[in-house]
C-alpha cells in the first residue's frame, strides 16, 4: 500500500465500491458509516433510523436484471431470479463485501459532521460517535458516498399543514398495513409513487388516487420471451429512443387510454411498473392530475376536483440532496446547482483530484455498474494514473449540462458508464478482440452492455469476465425455467 | 299469473336469474335459500358457511369484463371499472334483486333436503329451516340453482394425513394473513390456484410453488390499448382458436420459457392471470411439477425434487357435483356421468321438461349471460313455447358429447349462448337487421357478443339492448380514461 488514505463518507452501495476500488489501487480506505450495517438505503429497518434519507418499503423490488446491476467483478449467484428483492440485495453486498474483505475497513456508528481543508492538504474529518465523542483525522482523499436520497422533499400545498389523516414521505412507507380501508392519494410520478400506489390497491385501501402532475410513461421489467427489457441494451444499439419506445408501449400502448399521461408527453415521468395497468381495469387505483391544495380530510385537484374521506396522503416526491458536512461552495454553485465535472468532482474545491462524490445522481438504468465505474474513475485520478482537465475545462463542461439545483439528475447509465469506461480506459476494444477472442466480442458488441464487459481491458482486469459475459443468457433464464413434466 | 308454481333452490346467480325468468313467463317462483343473503358464492364472509362449497377469496375480481358478464337487460353501472371486485358483483346482485323484485319471492334459511315426484305429477319439496322443522310443498316446475361447486375436491395423495402444516381447499383460503414467513405449496392449474400462489407471492410467504401436472396456459384480462380482450369475441370471428392463441401469447409468448408449461401444452390446464409471469421473474414464485406425497413437513414431487420445510399446502384443486337432494338415477348415468341435455335438462327423470338444472358447468367466458339464457330457455319450456326433443334424441346427444363424471364440464360459453339463444328464438338476426337498423347489425355482428344482442327480437326484448350494444366500448373505457391535465 502506498499509505495514501481516504476517507470514505458512508458504506451504502456506492460506500462500498469505493473501499473496494481503494484497495484495488493500493490506497488505505478508512469508511465512517452513520448506521449499524452496511447497504444504505438497502439496509432496511420497520422504523426510519436517525437522519436516514432514502428507505425501501418492504417488497421492493429491483427495476434492473441481475446480469446488468451487479458489480463488474461479482455476479449475483445463478440461481437467483432475474429481479432482486431488498433480502436479496442486501445479502449480496454483505457477500460482496465479506468476498473481498472489505468490512474491517468500515466504522459503524460514526457520523461525519465536518470535512476542512487539512493546513497541509488534504482533509480534515470531523467524526461524531453519536454518544458525545467526537474525534478529528486527516485524509489525503475523501469519497463521499451518502447519496443524492438525503432529505426527503415536500411540495408546497395549501392546507399541506391541516391535513387531518397519515401524511408521510414514502420513505416513511413499509407496507400496506395502517392504509388498509383507506381513501388513499398517493403523489408522484415515478418508481415508488407507482409500486405504493399498486400495492395499496391490491392490499385493503378502499380507493387509490395516483396523483400525477404532468403523467408518467411506464416501462415494464420483462417483455418479449419474458425476458428482461433491459438485456436488449447493447453497444450495437444505434437508436435507443427507439427500444424504449418500444419497451413503454408493449402492455400499455397508449398511456393516455388508461388515464397516465396527458396530452403532453414530453413532460412525463417515467415509472418501472408492472401492474398498473392491471390495477387501473380492476378499479382499485385511479390516475388523477395534480394537488391544487389539501383540507382536513379532503384533497383538492387543480382540475378543480375534490376527493373526500381521504384518509391517508403519501408523497412519493422525491429527496433533496444535502451535505450537511460539506462546504456548500465546493459542490454547489451560487444558484444552488450541483457542481461536479461528470458527476464526481468538485470543482468549488481547490484540490478538485482529491475529492470525488461516488452516486450523484438518480439512474434510469442499474445504479451499481456506474457508481461502481465512478469509484474506479475517482481512484485512478487519486493515483495520478488519470489526469482531470483543468479548472476551467471542468466549469466550461458542466456550465453545457442542464442544471437541477438540489435535485437530483437522473441519467442513463449505460452512456454514461461509456463515458467513464472511457477515461479510465476499460472499454473493451471491439476490433482488437475481433480477432483474439470473436465470440467474446460479438457478446461484448450485440450482446446485453453488463459490467463485466468493463473487466476485460485496462486496469484491474478480472479473470471471470469471459465466462460471466457468456453466460448473461443462460443465467438470466435458467432460474425461472425449471418446470419439467 | 298462470298459477304454475316452480321451486328454484338456491338464491345465487343462477337463482336470481331464475326467478326473474319465472316472473317473465308468468310463472310464480319460490326460491329456497339455504343462507341467509343472496349471491351464492359472491356471499363473502370470512368463514366458510354451513355446507358452503365454493368460495371467493377477498380479493377476487371479474375475469370477464362486465359488458360481457352482466345479465342481458341490466347492464354494471356505467362508472365501474370493466372487471370488478367481489364487493362490486354482490352489490350488482343486489341491486338486479332490488330493480326485478326478486327478493319477496325468496325464503331464506331454507334448506332443501329432498325433491320426490309428486304422486299427480310435478314435485314435492321437502325443506328443512335449519331448527328442526320440516315442510313440503308441491311444486309444478323445479329449477335446481346450486351449481357445480357443490363439494370440494382433493387429489388423493399418499401422506395426505400426516402433513403438519395449515392443509386446506382453496375455498376456505381469504386472504394472505396466516401464510406469511410460510413456504407454501398451492396445487392447482386454473384461475385460483394462480391468483392464490400469486397473492402469497406478493405478501410475504416466503416462497411460493405453484405445483401443475400438465402445466397451464394463462390468458391476461386486457391486450392491445388496455381493453378487454373478451371484447374480441364478436359474432363474426370465424377462427376463435386463433384470437385464444394470440391472447394466450400476448404477455408469456413461450409459456415453457418460465416453467409454466411442460412439453405437452394439449394437456395443459387454462388460468385467468396478470401477475404470474412477473411473480416468477421476481423469484417468489416456482412453477413445479405435480405432488408424488406429502410429508410431515415436505413435498414430494413427482420428478423425485423434495420440497421441505413447508409451512402450508393450499389444494385449489377444484370441486365435485353433487345434488344431496335429488336422486341420482335422475341426473347421473350408471357411470356417474352429468345427464343432462345441453347441461340442462335431466333426461333420468320421467318428465325432463318439468325439471330444469341452471349452471351446470364451469365456464371458459363470462358466466351470467350463460346462465340467464338457459334459465330463459328452462321457462320457455315449462310454459311450452318450446319443446324438448323426445327422450331418445336427447340421450343420443348427450351420448355424444365429453364425459366428466362428477367433475363440471368447462364450456366456451359464446358458442354455447348462441345454441340456447337459438333454441328460444332470441338470436338476433343479422339480414334483417342490416336493413332495419345497419348500424346495430354492424355492431352485434363485428362487436362484441355482449348479452345486450339476446335482448333485441324474440320473446321478451328489452327497450334498452339497442342503446346498451352501442355504448360497450365507451362503457368499458370511460371509467379508467378520466385523467386530464
Amino acid at each position: 500500500m502506498s499509505g495514501k488514505r481516504v476517507a470514505i463518507i458512508g458504506a451504502g452501495v456506492a460506500g462500498l465500491v469505493s473501499i473496494k476500488s481503494c484497495l484495488e489501487e493500493g490506497l488505505q480506505p478508512v469508511c465512517f458509516e452513520r448506521h449499524d450495517d452496511i447497504g444504505g438505503l438497502w439496509y432496511y429497518t420497520e422504523q426510519l433510523r436517525k437522519g436516514q434519507g432514502a428507505a425501501t418499503y418492504d417488497s421492493v423490488v429491483t427495476n434492473h436484471s441481475k446480469e446488468m446491476s451487479c458489480f463488474s467483478d461479482f455476479p449475483f449467484p445463478k440461481a437467483w431470479p432475474p429481479f432482486l428483492s431488498r433480502l436479496r440485495v442486501h445479502e449480496y453486498l454483505h457477500s460482496y463485501a465479506d468476498h473481498f474483505a472489505l468490512k474491517k475497513y468500515i466504522t459503524f456508528n460514526a457520523n461525519v459532521i465536518r470535512i476542512e481543508t487539512a493546513i497541509d492538504g488534504g482533509w480534515t474529518v470531523i467524526i461524531s460517535n453519536g454518544i458525545g465523542g467526537k474525534t478529528e483525522e486527516i485524509f489525503d482523499y475523501v469519497m463521499v458516498c451518502t447519496g443524492v436520497f438525503s432529505e426527503t422533499h415536500f411540495p408546497s400545498y395549501p392546507g399541506f399543514e391541516n391535513f387531518d389523516g397519515i401524511k408521510i414521505h414514502s420513505n416513511e412507507y413499509r407496507d400496506s398495513g395502517k392504509f388498509k380501508d383507506k381513501r388513499v392519494v398517493v403523489v408522484g410520478a415515478a418508481n415508488t409513487a407507482g409500486e405504493v400506489a399498486c400495492e395499496l390497491a391490491r392490499n385493503g385501501s378502499i380507493q387509490v388516487f395516483l396523483s400525477m402532475r404532468n403523467g408518467t410513461l411506464v416501462f415494464p421489467r420483462i417483455g418479449v420471451q419474458c425476458i428482461p427489457w433491459d438485456l436488449l441494451s447493447s453497444r450495437s444499439v444505434v437508436d435507443r429512443g427507439r427500444i424504449l419506445d418500444k419497451i413503454s408501449k408493449w402492455r400499455i400502448q397508449d398511456h393516455t387510454k388508461i388515464g397516465l399521461q396527458c396530452s403532453e408527453p414530453a413532460t412525463a415521468s417515467i415509472m418501472a411498473n408492472d401492474d398498473i395497468q392491471d390495477r387501473i381495469v380492476q378499479g382499485k387505483l385511479e390516475p388523477v392530475v395534480g394537488i391544487e391544495k389539501l383540507g382536513k380530510n379532503s384533497v383538492t385537484l387543480v382540475d378543480g376536483r375534490i376527493l373526500d374521506d381521504i384518509g391517508a396522503v403519501v408523497f412519493a416526491t422525491g429527496y433533496k440532496i444535502a451535505f450537511p458536512f460539506l462546504k456548500d461552495t465546493w459542490v454547489f454553485d451560487e444558484s444552488d446547482n450541483l457542481q461536479l465535472y461528470k458527476l464526481v468532482f468538485p470543482v468549488g474545491v481547490d484540490e478538485p483530484d482529491r475529492m470525488a462524490l461516488i452516486g450523484m445522481f438518480a439512474s434510469a438504468g442499474a445504479a451499481f455498474p456506474a457508481l461502481e465505474l465512478q469509484a474506479r474513475w475517482a481512484v485512478n485520478v487519486f493515483v495520478k494514473r488519470v489526469k482531470l482537465p483543468s479548472k476551467e475545462q471542468m466549469r466550461a463542461y458542466i456550465e453545457k449540462k442542464p442544471k437541477y439545483g438540489r435535485f437530483y439528475r437522473s441519467i442513463s447509465t449505460l452512456p454514461y458508464q461509456e463515458e467513464l469506461a472511457e477515461e479510465i480506459g476499460v472499454n473493451p476494444s471491439f476490433w482488437k478482440m475481433l480477432i483474439s477472442d470473436p465470440r467474446l466480442a460479438m457478446a461484448c458488441w450485440y450482446g446485453p452492455q453488463v459490467p463485466y464487459t468493463y473487466r476485460l481491458q485496462g486496469p484491474r482486469t478480472w479473470d471471470g469476465a469471459r465466462e460471466a459475459i457468456l453466460s448473461v443468457w443462460e443465467n438470466t433464464t435458467s432460474p425461472t425455467n425449471s418446470y419439467r413434466s
